[in-house]
């Protein structure tokens, strides 16, 4: 590999084509100085994947993904597929020696995720779990401002990811309604994973969880009429951290006028910030400390020295957008790559967020608090 | 009484002085047609209830609270002194003969507030607790929005009591932090139990709760050195109605930075609402019948026609206050004494909290779903 | 004067009632130690005022004002009525010896306004305009972070007042669009001129102006078929305030969705606030000492300490609505009454306000910059 | 052109930069069916120039900004240089044959604005200017809900472009503080030309101006000691729109707290909608015909559909940022060259944003207000 990294790129969705976009520009928003070849595309069939490659510019196409994974002219190994092709692409690919960025969730399960984790230890090969809002500068600026004290000593956090693209009961019946496909979690599993992975980005790992579910609308329109929905539509979670903080999370697919509610906030003894994906520009902070009858939460616009952001943009609040946390993310992989340095979220990050939400399956089913440990199993 | 309905208010404190305001006004501003007496305010002292009488308006004072429940001249009574008083003194006003509008918590536990529901139903008198919250004209209007089915059905109720006047760790011990007198329930009892009473209001009766609770700061400077804190700093609980609908509610005393967060988003299948009391002349509404591509939260400034704004204002958005909620309440109170109609929250409701809150600290010691059931009894 | 100071209130509509409340409390709110009568009111009918007199608590009434002016039980005049009966009503309480508060503006014009300025400066006694706004605690606060050098040298002034109470052309016609009525300045002169005084309160007089205007609606229907609008529906003002700041002051009748859109932006050398009527309970307030990466504007909810605001709540955020407004007027009154200390604003100040907005009229009409100087008379 | 379209660059600052960004993503974000080439990149010297090609992913450099103009492997030809460079730039590029995209302002004074434009029509070549605001979807909606009569006729434009990146007055001198390289209007000008330039996206051409501008800080530290600034640092403008609209636009480079402070609200009389670039993912939209009781100012969240959101992001809320704006922009350019379209805004669209700028300037020498047709010349 000497002056370019070749990517493969497994789906044309929508994920398909960002992780186009981000390969297309990474190499020159954050000054690399290697080049990221978009080298093949992979999608079921010859045709699409032709057309594919014209529309975001791949070198190569094939309907074969495992021809794309076995290719001797891709570096490296991007799947961007529905979440139960996941674990064959990614252990096909890693057998082939080759670093793998994988969409979330990692799994439908929390075995599989395990599997998939183990294989990526074993390998020492690079991986990463496609959880983009962690890559937000807002919250590399939460990280910081909780690793330096900033906010005392953390004490809650709560959360959601609510969104409401299932609210319409008319929406067409998918796969990812179906336990056997997408897994027996729903809004709390595609949509919230993404929650629990920043919960555990910003708080560490989940000790115990606590749950409760719901599917709002039993049955949604299929091709020969009404088919059942087998995962939840929305969910509520309390939960301890291993460090006894106390912690809250919701998510919903149902939750009208939410779009992407992915907000938090964290208090400390000392502070707070609260943050709201629908204004990824911004945190809001806090601090304890200022002089009395001029405390407030201050609306922090991020900026240059808030996570990456300064490598979009020169000044504070010009925007910072969706593709952007894409291209952080292939950058975090590019250079975890190239220097062999760890790298969050990695595959057994994945496997974590699949335990916490196996966890909560498990307390809805059986009405209890549940130990994550209880899920847990060695990756070695 | 004749043209006159004179109050006797026992306790001088910052609810003391909000009530006397409102007796003050409410004739006025809800141009009644009937005199409101400030006729006699009782503390703990003679000399400082005559202070307070001068300073508040009153006709006369007593160092006695039962004097003043006693006394011919006074026609109803206004509990506004710390929890553990309550019992007695609502008791005694119903004994006499009186209704009573009584600060919330009703009382410390579930059944001391038994004890003062079965008192209140058995008079036939009407009861009031002071759980004001609910009386804002955004909050009157949520409800108004459910049952005219413009949120379509109701599916989630996620709501916040969060306020930072603990959250100093050398904030001074007070009876608040007792059990034996504010109860086990800190700020899940004392902050809490306004949202407990909103979630009430908006979603009927709570069927099941599981919840969470923490002590941040264990101990806290008292006149002899630290004493230790007995109730929790903030809890998290997840519920069900009756109704079947999902709820979460938290609650604290220590979230830096939320002054006055109490906060609820309702969602329902065709529409929602969210509500923030620190800015309580706005209800943020989301009606998904909107056109596409037009569709969002709309900030619904109150105006006349959103419960009794107009009785304040003329113009949308001039400003709804706090202790204007308070005239409401005495507005709802003395039209319920009236006409004999019914009027919620009476001591019935105040009781139907008190449970739920019982039902949560089972939960947290048991470390399990309680239904409210458990802790319910018959109140006839 | 021993022990009570009764007022007799010319008008009973909204501003009427809004007064009537505000006398009903202000001596409890603020613990007085003096009591305060509502001793008569005037409106155009005496079976109109008898009604009043009941509805808002005073215990006589009468048909005619020149009686309530000059009755020996009314020891303060109170002048709630249209715009162009304020200079007879105020001359008359004036030459009656007794302290007076009018509604804004003052007059219609200038002139009009000088003559009752000079009235008062002769007669010694207290005068008060109904610039309520002024007395929010967030202003009160602006205004001593101006004081206290908070915001290093203010370098400009930005603000609307904007609404749209006459956005619908088929709003019937009213004696608010004759010029001879209420002044040739519509939206610039009745709404507006809050704007004005504001600005005058944080950043002192003003010195020049440039102004267009615009009439949106020129008819409006009358009893007998449309009739003509005789002044602005919105307009747009530029000025330079003797202390060289620049500023910019909007308003507006017709704006559609601002309800109360009051708002401003004062921006200094070393920080800035701003601040929005429609969220009267907050303060937003940037301060560039702040350290780098946590600057950003800070939302004050305004607390005890900040303005009066503690004299009605104990809390942050709890919220001080539009009638405090008028109770925390009605203190200044009656404070400055009683100690015969200074007051603001009053007839003078009510003045100023005038010969601003008749500048304003003089630069659309000439299409030049004018100086306040060429409207101002001498007062003595 | 067969199959690509190769582009050299001038200058690698941040727009420069944010111009290679663009290139390196535009045809894969839009799927264009065309190689976009970044062929050459010049800067000062050769050195850095060669530099800035391996950083920014060009193929070519070169010290001498002349031969990339001259290069014929060079089809396109973008200036991202200080504003004093563009116009020889500009000529050169136009000279050749080779369409131009230049940076905004597009030059410092009217007349070589006027030189530029005309040189332009001659050519018959598209141009361009990077007034790149008016691309974020939610002006695009803006203006498409005015063309839709959404909004009803529009009355009142109000504007700022407000930012404090010079409000310490220690930040050093530079070019852009020289009236002889950047012009005589500084924040109005340099920032506030946006805003003319958005102003008249959505109402059309301006027809008069009056205005006022101020220098806060009149020197700055330059290398050999403090240095005159020539040019404001804030400034107010009323304006008429030829459709007679009333206009305010308001700009300043020291407004503290205000970061990227491009905001408009748009009044009609049957809606409006507000903006602020700060948030640029949301239009707040009134709609007057809502319900009685249900009207309120909309968040809405940008969405496929708005614009070209829906080429970056597939749902809605997901986030636009800075560098969409850029690629917007440059699938703009790159549809006009292929198609030979209309393109706006052109050099035209850059020189009549260049005469409002200097009727302001007249306007404030002047003291009056001044019709923009006293500097429009003819162009052909």
């Amino acid at each position: 590999m000497v002056g370019e990294l070749r990517f493969g790129v497994i789906g044309a969705g929508y994920m398909g084509k960002a992780y186009a976009i981000a390969l297309s520009e990474v190499a020159t928003v954050y000054e690399l100085g290697i080049r990221i070849g978009r080298e093949m595309i992979a999608t079921s069939s010859e045709a699409g994947a032709a057309d594919h490659a014209r529309r975001f510019g791949f070198a190569r196409s094939t309907g074969d993904w495992r021809a794309l994974v076995a290719d001797p002219g891709v570096d490296v190994v991007a799947i961007a597929t529905p979440t139960p092709l996941h674990k064959d692409m990614a252990l096909a690919a890693l057998a082939a020696g080759k670093p793998v960025i994988c969409e979330k969730p990692l799994a439908a399960t929390a075995p599989e995720a395990a599997m998939m984790a183990r294989a990526a230890a074993r390998s020492g090969l690079r991986t990463m779990v496609g959880f983009n809002y962690i890559q937000t500068p807002a919250t590399q600026l939460a990280r910081e401002m909780i690793a330096g004290g900033e906010l005392g000593e953390v004490i809650r956090f709560s959360g959601t990811h609510n969104e409401d693209f299932l609210m319409d009961p008319e929406a067409p019946h998918s796969w990812r309604l179906e336990a056997a496909q997408a897994g027996r979690a729903g809004a709390m599993g595609d949509v919230a994973s993404h929650l629990v992975n920043l919960a555990q980005f910003l708080c560490g790992p989940i000790a115990e969880v606590v749950a409760d579910t719901q599917i709002i609308h039993p049955t949604r329109p299929g091709p020969g009429g009404p088919r059942q929905v087998e995962n939840d539509d929305q969910g509520n979670m309390l939960c301890r951290f291993a460090s006894g903080v106390m912690g809250n999370l919701h998510g919903s697919r149902v939750q009208a006028g939410r779009k992407m509610g992915l907000t938090y906030e964290l208090t400390g003894t000392k502070g707070s910030v609260f943050f709201d994906q629908e204004r990824l520009g911004e945190l809001h902070y806090y601090d304890a400390r200022d002089r009395a009858g001029r405390r407030g939460f201050r609306r922090l616009l991020t900026q240059p020295g808030h996570g990456d952001y300064g490598r979009f943009c020169v000044g504070a609040g010009h925007g910072y957008g969706y593709n952007d946390m894409i291209v952080s993310e292939m950058a975090a992989l590019i250079r975890a790559i190239e220097t062999g340095a760890p790298l969050w979220p990695d595959f057994a990050a994945g496997y974590e967020a699949a335990c916490v939400i196996d966890a909560m399956l498990k307390s809805v089913e059986e009405r209890r608090w549940v130990a994550v440990d209880e899920i847990r199993e060695e990756l070695t």
